[in-house]
């Protein structure tokens, strides 16, 4: 029926061979299930595979004018390239089809022969229905506590302080324990680290190799997977959700550009996708970036580089979301979100250290809700003799470190600058800076204007590189007025605090740019500037001295000045 | 000397057997190389290998605390975590420092024994000292031939046309023929789909494996490095720049993300090393991106990403370069630029497909080191009886499918309004949009101000996503006037011209825009709009059922409107 064979070989041995081949296989595979699922021993099983080697262009012209095609390069390319004009070519792609022998396949009305038609699926067997080929169709939402129960009391201090990702690990071995087969999650050799660990109250690091008397938290199945590969685990994650289940890949902020070009086509095939009638939505695509630029102290350089959010705002925005949480109780209530969502990206930055919980359950919950908003009590309160509505300076900030360095600011000038009118504006969902002709999560223009105002200054202290805030309110009245503070690039080994003024993104930075931006400020507090600059070369000095950074910095706490 | 042991074995036992396999290893990669250079047979030698297998902890304190760490994950830890606290601590670290000897080693000076200070090896073979590890020292220029005897003969016509990367190719077989021990040119299985298939009549494809008598351009040894891994040719190509050599990656533009992380953290190399001062420059990294996001209507949406230039600009300004080559001759100067510079990130897009050759050689030459500039011939001539002194909008364009879309456009504008008056300014070097106080190669407000004008409005077509130029160029004067025309993540397998229409990128829509910017245009010529939009409908409808672009498109030459 076909010509050819492997080192001419009868093709119809090959056949026959790998039939049995197919069997053979078959049957290893059900052993090794039904082994398995008796729960005989825990001994990993060979999994069968098939080798199939054949002659490049089998079955097709062996020579086309006088040059070798069968097993060459050139049965890659299109060796029959005139049948228009070149007889002989036409006569061999005649022979070539004909040697299917289409008739007696398909008769002469073109219908499948009842042989053929014998071997057809049915129903969701076909490949083009399979159920695990549109995973929406057996995807259940996630079964989700109550996140609150998690939550950290802030006893309406703003100084207690707390790990966000520790607090989440909390909720998250919830979610593990309450959905055992259809929630996993997923990252480098980190969970402990990124302070996950309480996952591991409920769950373990599925390992499939040798297991020794001293290994902790590995077995032979769990909900963790730890592989120090991104591209494994983006893959792993990509193939659970879309057969339906839910998931999570936490990793280094630096490190997950490693997965850009995979980023870019699952965000391709969700858009190719999504006015496809048939396919039903599958959950979100969950990234945690939790070890991030601002506190790679021990790591250095490499490893500080916030860019992956400028790959994602690249794609099309109702596919995307990005998320910086503040605090713990706001991390929760991101969380929350992301879980329930469906058909998008996820991308979530929060940290591990501890910081403020500046936020209150309820307030979190309100903040998330609106995506961005004023925190009146991190400004100025309103002054009754004031005439003027609006204030001197907004202080804008994405980012828990940003965050703590804008609310560090607005302190020191409600103490050292009083007569200055500041308003703090923190954005948790990034794009609600987009327009919302843009984005389906963006302000509208009068949303906008109410919260950055449309002629005052605005020092906006941010997560990343400082062109993404440009590029998101580009067309926004106020954006000539706008100044963005984030990472340039400058970076090493050092203390916290310093990698915030080496990029200029510190408490002082900011004061000094408020003292830049309202009109007549600097002029009525000549000695202002020479004396943020003397803290500031303190506390670099004191960080180079003795490799940490000065009690000032780390045992601040709001309301100190 | 040592503790511990591979599976308690003793550990000067396992020291003899390493230094044995050394011996050996060494021994029979002199015996290959020696095999290889005397010419003798092609057979690939097999290369020693070893493996070394030893404890995890080897030599370290065995148990802490009553828990096991030789061999176990707590190795990885910091197992004597508490030696300024905890004296059972202390002890254990001083056991296990002392097991190594020091005395002996050392004396009680502190100066190596003379059995050790005999071992160490001096000059250029210290390891800090090899010129291997500081490329630059041993790095001689390439020897350059003039690559202006490849270039294309417009003629002065604007209609001739040619193939960027084709022109480029014949030059670089010359650069590979001159320079036969410094030079490579990496890339996936493209290099004759790239259309620099010329490199071949002077080098072959380096191949290890078995050669067919049916190989084409294969070989034992060749200057052409092709592997289907970008992850393998970013390093490959690292690797030989380091150690003092010069080479080209070409790939597929929407796959270079693939390396993003990899060109990272070469940038960040750059960058950390470039004020070592003992530190010799290193050639560049030239990229050439030649199978771009416009030319991809075979392979579709999962091909079409502009966006590692995105990724490009966040690094350091001066570590970056961006080229965008309108047509073959323009190629020619950005590679002769490109190939003599040190230092930094070379990232060059140009089209493989047969476009216009709007430049002479001279004219691509000044055009080059200008790196932007305005197109006097593709605009409306000066009129004597104008008053105005400046146009009544900008037509600006970077990358060669915008170009052509844009003196497309303003040929139009010259037939059929021809009372407007258009500058059309193409810009190669996109840097140039930035500010010179942020990129070496920058433009000044004034000589921005001199081409972009102020006030007019510019319409600007652009290669990748919309957003980069507005990143680039949000602090000129004349920002809130440029309104980017670029990728817009619509794509799909369909026409050249049909994935310009979709993402607004083409002569019509460009033409739209000016009727929409220029003051009283629309009004002046009421049926001007519904006109262009009936040509756009009947491309697209000519497009989609025929399954090619409408000649008018195709076949339209520079001159006819």
């Amino acid at each position: 029926m076909v010509a050819g064979g492997l080192d001419g070989e009868d093709p119809m041995k090959v056949h026959r061979r790998m039939a049995t081949a197919l069997d053979d296989a078959l049957a290893a595979i059900d052993a090794a299930q039904a082994a398995a699922r008796s729960g005989a021993g825990d001994a990993r099983p060979a999994w069968p595979l098939i080798i199939l080697r054949t002659p490049k262009g089998w079955t097709g012209p062996k020579v086309v004018d006088g040059e070798p095609v069968e097993n060459t390069w050139r049965a890659h390319q299109v060796p029959l390239d005139s049948v228009r004009e070149n007889p002989e070519h036409l006569r061999q792609l005649e022979q070539w089809l004909a040697s299917y022998d289409p008739v007696a396949l398909f008769g002469e009305s073109g219908e499948p022969a009842a042989s053929l038609a014998a071997l057809k699926p049915h129903g969701d067997a076909r490949m083009s229905a399979t159920p695990f080929a549109n995973g929406g169709r057996i995807r259940t939402d996630l079964r989700l506590s109550d996140f609150r129960a998690h939550a950290v009391d802030t006893a309406g201090s703003r100084t207690v302080t707390a790990s966000a990702t520790h607090g989440f690990g909390e909720w998250l071995a919830d979610v593990i324990r309450d959905n055992p087969d259809t929630f996993r999650l997923f990252g480098p050799d980190e969970t402990v680290s990124n302070k996950l660990d309480a996952v591991f109250e409920v769950t373990d690091r599925v390992w499939a190799a040798r297991l020794l008397d001293t290994d902790l938290n590995l077995a032979r199945s769990g909900r963790v997977t730890e592989v120090l590969s991104e591209h494994l685990l983006q893959g792993l994650l990509e193939g659970y959700l879309l057969t339906g289940r839910h998931g999570i890949l936490n990793t280094y902020e630096a490190f997950v550009h490693i997965v850009d070009s995979m980023f870019n086509q699952h965000a391709k095939w969700l858009e190719a996708t999504r006015d496809i009638e048939w396919r039903r939505p599958i959950s979100s695509f969950v990234y945690l970036l939790s070890s991030h630029v601002w506190r790679q102290d021990h790591n250095g350089f490499s490893h500080q580089d916030p860019g992956f959010l400028d790959v994602v705002v690249n794609k099309q925005a109702h596919l995307v979301r990005i998320s910086l949480a503040p605090d713990a109780n706001t991390l929760l209530a991101v969380m929350d979100k992301a879980l329930r969502d469906v058909d998008t990206v996820q991308v979530v930055i929060a940290g591990k250290q501890d910081q403020p919980a500046w936020l209150s359950m309820d307030e979190a919950e309100a903040h998330v809700q609106r995506g961005a908003g004023a925190w009146d009590w991190a400004g100025t309160p309103g002054s009754p003799d004031r005439d003027d509505p609006l204030p001197d300076v907004v202080l804008a900030c994405a980012g828990d470190v940003p965050t703590l360095e804008t609310v560090a600011a607005a302190d020191i000038i409600r103490h050292e600058l009083p007569e200055v009118n500041v308003r703090v504006v923190n954005v948790v969902d990034l794009m609600k800076l987009q327009d919302q002709r843009e984005h389906p999560h963006g302000f509208t223009d009068d949303q906008f204007d109410e919260l950055f105002t449309t002629d005052r200054p605005v020092v906006f202290d941010f997560h990343g590189y400082p062109s993404l805030v440009h590029q998101l309110t580009y067309r926004r009245h106020n954006h000539d007025n706008i100044h963005v503070r984030g990472f340039q690039e400058k970076g090493t080994t050092t203390t916290p605090f310093d990698m915030a003024m080496l990029n200029d993104i510190d408490r002082f930075k900011l004061v000094l740019d408020v003292l830049e931006y309202v009109p007549g400020l600097s002029a009525r507090h000549p000695d202002a500037k020479a004396s943020l600059q003397e803290r500031r070369d303190a506390a670099r000095e004191y960080a180079y001295t003795r490799g940490e950074d000065h009690p000032d910095i780390t045992g601040w706490e709001f309301g100190q000045g």
